[in-house]
């Protein structure tokens, strides 16, 4: 997942998460059989092993996944022939510019007034050091409004230490809170002045590893190296510096830029009848990062639509509308693919009946939130009594909905908001931990259970969920 | 915590233990002011923060202290400066002669069928592989008995893979179940003509990061590289195994031994008084693996046995017997300071009234047990009575007591079993993650409370607790 789903979502949806109710409406009488149909397939998702298969074959046939890497490409053709074999129809993967960028080796230490190695990891999209290394003393600070209120002289040929702690909420909520310190903190520090940047990991275990992440470089400064030590590290780096003695790091990195490549976002169609030209998309994305196999992020995701559509399929009769499957290319370095969809379906977005989006692991979904028309709240509705079963509350109607169908949804698209558990997932999440044995099965049954079940309502209903003003 | 403990307090312990009873005796009769000054120094110890603070000192200023190293040296004289300077008497570093041993660097991968970095860490100890790497196919098996079953053919000339997986439990049992496949395993492949020697850790978590620990080449195999893989890669490898394809691994590695070099046990006492020829001996060991800082194995240790010495230390009056703590050198590389403090205190051996040690981590004590004379066991239960606020159940009497007492108590000398919860212990046990946020003050301090109750009574009665018979 990348950050800019977060922060959005938090920003809109969870002020108001707190005491979100159903909105007031009109009530919608879904036909029963329909609805028969509906939990019939709900039922018969929880016990479907197919969700689990994909992801144990993406990440133990193809691993990890950089975009513009040797794993991207594979998991491009794993992704294609899975979708063929399992019976998608218009099956295509469609070219992607991607960036492409090496991580490098990584050597990164406290000089003194304790030597001690620590452990970290480059954030991406991070330049390196020159050969011989960068030594410098550290600054600490344990914000990102801390160090932007400090003076340029007291950073000026230093390195920035930013030591936030994440909070480990089933929202997720801790994550928007502090991000903020990987993907702008780099170029806050450069325009001070600063060698490096260096930031206590924006993650939740104690792990001896780091949790990797875009950067994003501003114009107006200094490209600046950029590390994210494990948590066990900055915990050790803050205890020196809490000695009042002067602390240098030691820091060499390899990591570059290695300019543009093409990957692809991968589409498959389970073919609707009445409305075949109306389509219900379900996105998940391809890429994942280089240190893990991307299991939770963003296998599970990947498994849990495809699985999902693929029982639709499976069932007797098309769906009035088209489930389309897209499993966008480099969500994690920029969203290139969910723009290029955008571009190559621009006369095709206002057939964009609904989207929905699975890109924060595993972890049971708790919350069924909506981002409609005032007018599809109603179907909404009736779409979360068929939840409920699941242990899922009603969330409101201010949901962000994902980072791949974000543009979509810019453009008009209505989208559901399927929340999951995000505490397993922050433990994870951009390290080489994220692997499949953090997967519960169970728990990724249910996620394939409610997507499931949200998309077969809304591709067999004649009603829709109106437009969404543009942005 | 070094194998040879768990093995041997296992099988000498455990079988029994599921059903062990406080054995039958005479009561023995503590002292009245003995017991109220024994339940005010508990009492007093849950609330001090010694413990913590030297464990914080030792892991930050010092860190890994692999025995021969620089950090090595450094530990010891951290270890004489913070017993001087806490008012120990007769502080003194005593050499001891420890095999040196680097790590090097470590590349395995599964190079066929589908190509996947691994993680993972070399066995301490362990030979490197020829420059040009190892190349072979996969022999999977899930015991060291299943491997000791196969055919000669079966393995000469290919990678053994042990998928053997450890239980955690609060006796720490699952250690001695599974730890033979590190131990002997490598000779065991190695006489069968393998050509490396590949594990699922010894250990109970799920991060990416291998166990590392001691292996002991056999004198009648060749000696054959050898790695413990991360839980997570474990799978990935068996998962890869279980399509039936042949997986073929590709392992480099420079680990190589570098002689020997000279370390130290680092010695301090709280002289007695009318019987200060006898002494209590409380033991941890100083040094550590290289990839953590050794807060668990044996920072914590370190700082029990040192602060609950210190907190008698400071009590009016001098205990009767002397408390001598001793932090051993070389524990994990092959007990050698155990071995070399047996030597140079031959004639004072039975002068050791009783021995107890700490090397389990910092998890809360949960039982007390002993292996001391008939004659002595009243008084043991005279002591537990003392802990039975703190939480602790009565044990049998076959306690091991610890590694580093090992040889005395061969000797004759009675211990204390002192037995902690291992659970979290295991999930950090010789990784990267074994650092200070690992351990629970509140539960360090329970672990203070309890040996520094014992040392006191023990320290301060007339009675012994017998003698052992030697092996």
């Amino acid at each position: 997942m990348h950050f800019k789903k977060i922060v959005a979502a938090t920003v809109i949806a969870l002020p108001l998460a707190a005491f979100a109710q159903a909105p007031a409406q009109d009530a919608f009488v879904l036909d029963k059989r329909l609805v028969a149909r509906a939990e019939a397939l709900r039922d018969a998702a929880l016990d479907d092993p197919l969700a689990f298969e994909l992801v144990a074959s993406l990440t133990t046939e193809v691993g990890p996944r950089l975009a513009g890497s040797a794993g991207d490409i594979a998991a491009v053709r794993w992704a294609e022939q899975k979708l063929t074999s399992l019976g998608f129809s218009n099956v295509r993967a469609e070219p992607v510019v991607v960036p492409r960028w090496d991580r490098g080796a990584l050597d990164i230490r406290i000089a003194a007034p304790y030597p001690q190695p620590m452990a970290g990891t480059m954030l991406g999209g991070s330049v390196g050091t020159p050969e011989q290394g960068i030594n410098a003393t550290v600054v600490r600070v344990e914000s990102l409004a801390e160090l932007q209120g400090l003076d340029d002289d007291a950073v000026r040929g230093r390195i920035v230490f930013v030591d936030q702690v994440m909070r480990r909420v089933k929202s997720g909520a801790g994550y928007s809170e502090t991000v903020g310190i990987r993907v702008q903190g780099p170029s806050v520090s450069a325009a001070k002045g600063a060698l490096a940047h260096v930031i206590r990991s924006v993650g939740t275990d104690d792990h001896r590893t780091g949790h990797t992440g875009t950067l994003v470089y501003s114009k107006d400064a200094a490209k600046i190296p950029a590390v994210a030590l494990s948590s066990p590290d900055a915990d050790m780096l803050a205890r020196q510096v809490a000695t009042g003695e002067p602390v240098q790091i030691s820091l060499k990195s390899s990591a570059r830029d290695l300019g543009t490549a093409i990957s692809y976002n991968v589409i498959g169609e389970i073919p609707g009848g009445s409305r075949a030209d109306e389509i219900v998309l379900m996105g998940a994305h391809l890429d994942s990062w280089d240190e893990g196999t991307g299991a939770l992020d963003d296998g599970a995701g990947v498994a849990i639509v495809t699985a999902a559509a693929k029982l639709i399929g499976d069932l007797d009769g098309k769906p009035k509308r088209t489930l389309r499957v897209v499993l966008f290319a480099n969500e994690e370095f920029g969203l290139s693919g969910a723009r290029e969809y955008l571009a190559d379906y621009t006369d095709q977005v206002d057939n964009h009946v609904i989207g929905m989006e699975a890109d924060l692991g595993a972890g049971a979904v708790w919350e069924f939130s909506s981002q409609v028309a005032d007018s599809g709240l109603p179907i909404i509705g009736a779409i979360h009594k068929l939840l409920v079963p699941l242990g899922i509350a009603r969330g409101n109607n201010m949901a962000f909905g994902g980072a791949d169908i974000g543009p979509l949804r810019n453009a008009g698209m209505p989208v559901f908001g399927i929340r999951q558990d995000a505490r397993p997932y922050f433990d994870y999440h951009h390290t080489p931990g994220d692997t499949l044995d953090k997967i519960v099965p169970a728990e990724l049954r249910q996620n394939v259970a409610v997507y499931a079940t949200a998309a077969f309502i809304a591709a067999n209903i004649d009603e829709d969920f109106g437009r969404l003003g543009t942005r």
